[in-house]
C-alpha cells in the first residue's frame, strides 16, 4: 500500500475467484450453461480465471470486445447488444473464426446485416420482459414472426432461442423484489419456449442478471445464465441485496491531499475520470459516489462509522464522515473507496492491481 | 459520416480553433497571461493549435498529464490540483526539466513533499473563494502564513501568488449569476494581493473558469486566466450561459440500433462508457445526458424539436423525442449527440475524429 502514489483500482484475486467459483457451482447445480458477461472486467487475464473453473463461453457488449476475447481463444461468444448493421464487416470477419451469437431486437437491423454479408451466426431474439430498454414485446407475435421469416431466408444463420435481460432488477432493494422480477421474466420466457419449440426444436432460453443469479434458486426451463457484475460486485449490488460488503472484490485506493476538519471533509485524488459518475442513495437518504473502507495491508475493512464520497469533479473527490473519523485522517494517507458501479469504474480505470501486486491489463 | 460504424467523438477543428482564438484575444485585450487548462482535450495535437496562437504555458490536472505535455515541449506547466506528496519522485523528475507550478492548499503536503525531495518549483497558494472544494480560507491568515513560513525554509521553491477556481460558477444559470460569483472571487483575490505584495513583490493572481472567462469583462488586478472547457464547450456551458449551441465544437456520433415509435424512443450505441454520466436538467425540468443534433455532412444542426438522451447504461443510450422526430429515424442511422460535459466525454472516449476525417490522439 505504501508504494501506491495515485488513484489505483485494487482487486482481491481470492475474492474474485471465490465469486466466480460460487456462480460456477450455482450454474452446475441448476444444470445451466454459464456464459458470464465479460463487460465488467474486460480482461483476458481475468477471463482465464473463469476458464480454470471450466467456463468455455462468454458474453460481451460490443463487437470490439468480442474480438478482444476471441484473441485469447474464446470460441463461443454472445454479443449481448442489439446488432449494429454498420459493423457488418467486423461481425462477418469475427464470425468466420468463432461461434458468434448475435442479438436481434428488430427485423430491420437483421436485414441490413444479412443483405450486406453472409454472416454465419446464431441469432437470439431479445425479449423485453419488463426492463423496457430493448427487445421485442413478447405479446407481439408479429415482431417475432418477422424476425423468424428473415432468418429462414438466410441459410448461414440459425435461430438459437430467446434472450432477456431483466435490468429492472437493479431498481430492486430486497430479495423479494428481485424474486418477483425474476419470476415474471421466467414466466414470459417459458411461455415463449413452449410456444415455439415444436416449430424450432432445440431453441434455448438465455437469462440472468447479477441480482437474480445471486439470489434466486428457480431456473426451471432456463438453458443459460449471463451475469457479469458478480465477479466484483459493488455498493449497488449490496443495496439491491445481491451480496455482502465482504464479497466486493475491488476497491479504489485514493491519496488524501487535504483535510478540512471544520467541514468534516477530506479531499482525495479520485474523481469522475476514475470512478465514472454513477451514484447511489444511502440508508440515510444521502446521494453518494462511494463508501470509505480502511486499507490494512492487503485487506480492507468497513469502519464502524460510515464515510462517503459525496461529490466528484474531474480529478477531485470530496469525502464526508463523522468528526472522529475525519480527525484521524492525514494528508498523505491512502483511503479505500468501494465503488458504486464496478463496471463503469473498471472501464474508467483501464487496469487493475491485485492486492498481491500484479498488474492486470484490460482491453 | 457513412464510414462511421460505432460511437465516435467528432470535433469540428474550425470551431475549436475559433474558440481558442476568441479566448486568446480576450486575454490579450485584458493583458492577461493565458494559461489554458488542458484537462478538457488531453491532446498534444490540440495543444499545438494553442501554440499556433502564441500560447506558451498551460494548466493540467495531474502529474501524469504534466509529463505528457512536457513530452511535446511545454516548458511552463501548472498542476492545478493540490500537490500529492506521494508523487514526490515524479514531481521532482518533472521539475528538473520544466518550469513547474504547484498548488499548495495546506502546509502538511508541502512539508511532506519538500522533506523528501529538493523540488525546484513555483508554489501557488490556492484560495477558497466560495466553491468550498479545496483551498485556504482567505480570512484565515494563519493558514497562509504557515505555508509562507515553510516556503521560506526551502530555497528551491518560490512563492508565485494566489490561485483560485470559482467552480461554483457551474451552478450559475445566467450571466448575472456568473458575474456575481466572479466579482466576489475578484474582490477576495485583489485583497490578498494588496495584503501580501509589499512583502512579496511580484506575486500574481491566477483565476478564471470557463463561465467567468466567457462572460465577464472585469479582470483588473488579475495576472492570468486558466479556463479549459471553452475549447469545446458543451450543453452545461450553454445552460450556464457561457456559449451558444453553435460554439460547441464536439459531438458524439452514435449508431441507431432500435426504434420504438410507440414509446417515442430510439436506442443508440452510446452509453456510460462513452459519455460518462454527468447529467443536466433541461428547460422542461427533465434530467438528460445529451441532446440530439442532426448530422449533415461535416456539420451538425439543432432540430426544430428537441430530443434528449434520457438514460444511459454501459453501452446503450435511450433517446426520447417527439413522435414526428422518432418516426423519421431508421435503424442504421447515425445520430449526433451534444454531450453534457465535454471533459468527461473526451476522457471516456480517448480519441477524437475531426469532421475532415483526421484521428486525433489523447493522452
Amino acid at each position: 500500500m505504501d508504494a501506491l502514489v495515485r488513484p489505483t483500482l485494487l482487486i482481491n484475486e481470492s475474492t474474485v475467484r471465490a465469486n466466480i467459483a460460487r456462480m460456477v457451482r450455482k450454474a452446475a447445480r441448476h444444470q445451466l450453461t454459464f456464459r458470464p458477461h465479460f463487460k465488467t472486467h474486460q480482461s483476458q487475464q481475468i477471463a482465464r480465471w473463469y476458464r480454470e473453473e471450466g467456463v468455455t463461453c462468454c458474453t460481451v457488449s460490443s463487437v470490439q470486445m468480442a474480438s478482444y476475447f476471441a484473441g485469447d481463444g474464446w470460441q463461443d461468444i454472445t454479443i449481448a447488444f442489439p446488432l449494429n448493421p454498420r459493423e457488418a464487416d467486423s461481425i462477418h470477419q469475427l464470425a468466420s473464426h468463432v461461434h458468434l451469437n448475435l442479438v436481434a431486437v428488430n427485423v430491420e437491423a437483421l436485414e441490413l446485416l444479412l443483405t450486406q454479408r453472409q454472416v454465419a451466426a446464431s441469432i437470439w431474439i431479445e425479449v423485453d420482459t419488463g426492463y423496457h430498454r430493448t427487445g421485442v414485446d413478447p405479446d407481439h407475435a408479429a415482431s417475432i414472426e418477422s424476425i423468424l421469416q428473415t432468418l429462414a431466408r438466410y441459410p448461414h444463420v440459425s435461430f438459437a432461442g430467446f434472450l432477456s435481460h431483466a435490468g429492472h432488477s437493479y431498481k430492486a432493494r430486497s430479495a423479494a423484489a428481485i424474486q418477483s422480477i425474476h419470476d415474471e421474466d421466467l414466466r414470459i420466457m417459458k411461455k415463449l419456449k413452449a410456444d415455439y419449440q415444436a416449430r424450432y426444436p432445440g431453441i434455448k432460453l438465455s437469462m440472468g442478471d447479477t441480482p437474480s443469479c445471486s439470489v434466486c434458486e428457480n431456473f426451471e426451463g432456463v438453458d443459460e445464465i449471463r451475469p457479469g457484475n458478480f465477479v466484483f460486485y459493488d455498493l449497488t449490488q449490496v443495496a439491491i441485496g445481491s451480496c455482502t460488503h465482504e464479497q466486493i472484490a475491488l476497491v479504489m485506493a485514493c491519496p488524501v491531499v487535504a483535510v478540512y476538519p471544520h467541514r468534516q471533509e477530506v479531499i482525495i485524488h479520485g474523481g469522475g475520470v476514475h470512478f465514472s459518475k454513477d451514484s447511489l442513495v444511502n440508508t440515510q437518504g444521502v446521494t453518494h459516489f462511494g463508501r470509505v473502507v480502511a486499507l490494512q495491508g492487503n485487506e480492507w475493512l468497513l469502519p464502524p462509522q460510515p464515510a462517503f464520497v459525496r461529490s466528484l469533479s474531474q480529478e477531485h473527490g470530496i469525502v464526508t464522515g463523522p468528526p472522529d473519523w475525519v480527525a484521524a485522517i492525514k494528508v498523505g494517507d491512502m483511503l479505500g473507496i468501494l465503488p458504486v458501479h464496478a463496471c463503469l469504474t473498471a472501464d474508467a480505470m483501464g487496469e487493475f492491481l491485485t492486492t498481491t501486486n500484479s498488474r492486470i491489463a484490460m482491453m
